[in-house]
């Protein structure tokens, strides 16, 4: 949670000024995200998110996201949508910083998943899935299985940062997901980041899915496998069968997975692991004591990464 | 800025219920107020503050601060209405906190406040001080002159904490406070804190007063002299005299001052001063590295005391 950019009165007010949604009400800075900062905007016409993009973000990538959340608004996904300035476009700048102001949606993000809140996670999931089939963009997944090793070696290079067992553990792990990792699965626009506090519910429903800022081009069950770890383990650790079940079947409801996207479905939730495991790892320790952000501790994903590696088939999910 | 206390959805939900203001629409943790927590509340009658009060605020205080925002906000002042549960209580519990739900006030606070904003600021502080007259509670304002000696002697006491020079130009200053200090002037009830972040604006018109969780029975001229140090020094540690005495005069025109308290605005003015460097440099040197909440730098408020006691009489402020 983070206001990394203050943005003056004035200024809101300019900027605002160049859209046609009113004047603005209110502005507040809001401790939600962690890469941008993002500023609750109460304007006469409703209420919006103006986000600044922070330097994690590069510039050169967000048509890619703003034209996606777009394409998947207009195609009934519960995202945010751009708004558009008079001149038509949705890309500004403010305070020194690539800006846009995109609707504001309803519900909170679930504190304690539930089954049925998994269950209408895999069905939104799918649904995201087919119709971001037709979005024109593509934009490479930096993070996955070619981007993990550089991370590793980063972080093991620091003397003393990661314990000998784990890195050499990590190293054998690294060396399993560049050999089997699959290259012909079903592809298209994953959001790739679909954790708890992205996803908006009112009571049960499904309301929004936001910060589609790490989305890309990459296999779609790769997008279930990163739920199914930060959905479906309990806070003491273990892996909760029913909610990776009722998740997957509901996400088959809408679009059915093939065969071999089942089979890999453990290796790509070790992937999965590996890849938040290791972005975890560099921010830990490469975070400045006083930063406005907590790292998040990586041994968490260690633990999930090991549990999938012990599921043979689907079957460890419940399924099959 | 910060978020203290994280709130579950359905926490919030189950507090909401036992108000009458509607479903729980969106709830956002806001990066506004140093000492409590704060929460947009979207409900279905419409945005509200939740704010969850931390340990800086002793509990007991509460009943006065609630009670005293709903006595202004009843006479016309903008400050946030305490919203009363359908059992009638205002104050109540959440995530083990203190909590209270309060009317959200639309407008900005002035980055860069104008001679404009100062006239504003005068005239509604002066509304304030006369609705505030038949407010039947008092709190004492423990942040007055007998207050500062124990926090100085707190941070001088730390070794090397304090330049020498500097420690001996305060322990002075707190000598001639000591001495000096009124004890007859009109007094009542007093925001204390009225900082720029804690007035909101649209355009130039004065469209809020918030956080009254300093507010405390004290003279009236006080919180004058607290609003010329934090609204009338430029960036550069200039004093802007049209600005105190189109602040001063605005005040006047709606309550006169009586001659003392003109008098002593200049000695008020260093207390003042005095006060919010204190308060800085206790937290200077006590807030650890990886705090929320970045430290305010007390010397800027060691330049506002020198240039108070630098000023003979109110001419000095433009005014006379």
């Amino acid at each position: 949670m983070a206001v990394y950019t203050e943005i003056a009165d004035e200024e809101v007010a300019d900027f605002v000024a160049e859209y046609d949604i009113g004047r603005v009400i209110a502005c507040k800075g809001i401790a939600e995200g962690i890469e941008n900062t993002n500023y609750l905007l109460v304007a006469e016409s409703g209420t919006y998110i103006l986000t600044l993009y922070e330097k994690r973000v590069r510039a050169e990538d967000l048509p890619f996201f703003l034209g996606l959340m777009e394409h998947l608004a207009g195609r009934g996904i519960p995202c945010p949508t751009p708004v558009h300035g008079r001149d038509g476009r949705a890309l500004r700048t403010v305070a020194g910083r690539s800006a846009a102001i995109v609707t504001f949606l309803t519900g909170m993000w679930p504190r304690r998943p539930t089954v049925a809140h998994c269950a209408a996670l895999g069905e939104a999931t799918a649904h995201m899935h087919l119709a971001g089939a037709d979005f024109p963009m593509t934009r490479a997944n930096d993070l996955s299985v070619v981007g993990w090793r550089p991370l590793f070696e980063a972080s093991v290079r620091r003397p003393n940062a990661v314990a000998q067992e784990l890195a050499a553990e990590l190293d054998a792990e690294l060396t399993v997901l560049e050999a089997d990792w699959p290259t012909d699965l079903p592809a298209g626009v994953i959001h790739a980041d679909l954790f708890p506090d992205n996803v908006f519910f009112e009571g049960e429903r499904l309301s929004g899915i936001i910060d589609y800022y790490f989305a890309c081009s990459d296999f779609l069950a790769y997008d279930l496998a990163v739920c199914l770890n930060a959905w479906c383990f309990e806070r003491d650790g273990s892996f909760n069968i029913t909610k990776a079940r009722r998740m997957v079947n509901a996400y088959r409801s809408v679009r059915e997975l093939a065969a071999d996207e089942l089979d890999l479905l453990p290796l790509l939730a070790r992937g999965a692991a590996m890849r938040f495991l290791l972005t975890r790892l560099y921010d830990w320790l490469n975070t400045p004591k006083d930063a406005l952000v907590t790292p998040k501790n990586p041994m968490e994903y260690v633990q999930k990464m090991r549990f999938h590696r012990g599921v043979r088939d689907i079957r460890g999910y419940g399924l099959g």
